[in-house]
């Protein structure tokens, strides 16, 4: 029984999922991986909870929002660093908000878990697209792995497909339907509600990002078409050179007359391969009826990778929302230690 | 650079294919992964070729047939044993034809490697179908590492998605249309072709088992669907286990019949989960539109996996025939030695 560790940094819907997720897996991963999985702390920006005994943190997620701070363990002034010299080298788990203009605070937390040579499984965007290469290099010096399937379309496994089920083949171009939000609101637009309906819709089942206009506008859908290609593809891309197009401007009766001539038009994260020049680019194409992302409605995702050697592989599929994201991170988690 | 000693045991269409793509990948390989890819070893039921030189043995995949005799190397009594004890612990590559009854010849050429602590990456069936647990305790003992992409549908990655994608979660119903043969027919026949010259063009497009009665009867896809339900949900299915129907008895109208009433007849591997007790049966069923593998047609094959905490993750695609299997022979390489 291998005993791990694990630093939770956010507790918002993603965080809070994550704890339940522990929770409810825990004799199924000891029995299964022969993982003990122990919740060791959680930090929020106000303060955290820390836990030194053997279960570590068990039942949090029935706890809402401020109230833990009425958990008895609640420490307002509680050092990260402090955290993770203390206890054995573990997984730090990063759910804080996505920011893309400084990468914090998830970026801080990263470096210094990195520093402490603890692994990183992240589902927030920011630090792993502003800062990727840097904390790769030390992610490497230190015997550290970072994964982030939680990131990068969550339950639908992007990047594992691209890393280990493609490995050896070269990826030539890939096709990402990445965002469940937006899928679901060009869904139901085409059927014939207004955005705003549909946004709504999509709030309502809990699958909108806190701020929509990262769905929206494709910065969530370029975020992660970005951190598939740096990792697939060895792209060093960086957010500035994807060109990108939401889907804020799109009416119902656009999508209606794709659907009239046979096509779909989908929000799509598209890297291209050419010559050795990586490119990428986020914005509406319509699909035809063999493309194989075609079907993909509502708040489903899909990926289509095109390859040298193993022809065209899709995944679709995978759970939105908050739950969706905590599997991810529990894959990622147990994947970093067993092989 | 990580060298990798590589034995590949039969020299069929798959084997030669496999010698062409390490051919075309070694330096790929060398520059991303830090592998230097080098085969050793080619071994047939009548002999075989066997390499000192630092490069191992290039440019075989252009050798026909019986022509392997005609390489300078070519010895007619070439043991297995003293290749494995003689050369530093490698992979072995197991290509040789399944064989349902006994599992042979894979079957010894894998205890012997596994005996001298080679890791195994297999494209033929027989030996784990019938001798998984065996060769898998071995294999812990030995501390050597077990793939089969090769053998589970090969580019269409049902094993790594299970496992490794899927970590964590439970899987609790997989269907799988795992034979590119059987759909291919089947698509044929929908389309009007009698059985006999869909067959032929199965056969002409080099995707047919050499013996078509293992994928016609079904056999086939039993064989993938008892491999995989015991990798990704811990069964311990027996291939008289598994409730097995063919598609030689099928009508072209019967097919026409199911397209009119909106569903599309598939040839399926189906494992359900229920009170924890694991049943998997290969039959027709009709699908409807919104089955992810409606649409899954001609020499395509996927695989849909419902889980607890991940909802339902389908992948399709992947490169039918010899070398999309070389290509998942090669992807399980890399992973058995990357990490």
């Amino acid at each position: 029984m291998t005993s791990v560790n694990l630093c939770l940094t956010g507790f918002g819907r993603v965080g809070r999922a994550f704890s339940r997720i522990i929770d409810e897996k825990r004799e199924a991963c000891r029995i299964r991986y022969g993982l003990d999985l122990r919740l060791a702390a959680v930090l929020k920006s106000d303060g955290g909870l820390y836990s030194i005994k053997k279960t570590g943190l068990v039942g949090i997620s029935d706890l809402r929002g401020d109230s833990l701070r009425g958990h008895p363990a609640w420490n307002g002034e509680i050092p990260v660093d402090k955290i993770l010299a203390e206890i054995e080298r573990g997984c730090l788990v990063e759910c804080t908000p996505t920011d893309l203009k400084t990468g914090e605070p998830g970026l801080s937390y990263i470096r210094k878990a990195l520093g402490k040579e603890w692994h990183i499984a992240a589902a927030s965007k920011g630090a792993l697209v502003l800062n990727f290469k840097e904390l790769a290099a030390t992610a490497r010096r230190k015997n550290a792995v970072i994964k982030y399937s939680g990131a990068t379309a969550a339950a639908l496994p992007t990047l594992d497909t691209g890393q280990i089920s493609l490995a050896g083949a070269e990826v030539i171009r890939i096709d990402g339907i990445l965002t469940g939000t937006t899928n679901l609101i060009l869904s139901r637009m085409e059927e014939g509600l207004s955005f705003e309906e549909a946004l709504k819709e999509a709030r309502d089942r809990g699958i909108a990002e806190p701020d929509p206009s990262l769905d929206i506008d494709g910065w969530d859908t370029a975020c992660k078409i970005l951190l598939i290609s740096n990792a697939v593809a060895g792209a060093e891309l960086q957010l500035q050179d994807i060109r990108r197009a939401g889907i804020r401007h799109v009416s119902g009766e656009e999508l209606r007359t794709a659907r009239n001539k046979g096509t779909s038009l989908k929000l799509l994260g598209r890297m291209t391969r050419e010559n050795d020049k990586i490119r990428a680019e986020v914005g509406l194409f319509a699909l035809d009826p063999n493309h194989p992302l075609f079907s993909i409605s509502g708040t489903n995702k899909g990926v289509t990778f095109l390859t040298d050697t193993m022809d065209q592989v899709t995944v679709s599929g995978g759970k939105s929302g908050p739950s969706g994201t905590a599997a991810a991170l529990l894959k990622d988690i147990i994947n970093i230690y067993v092989r």
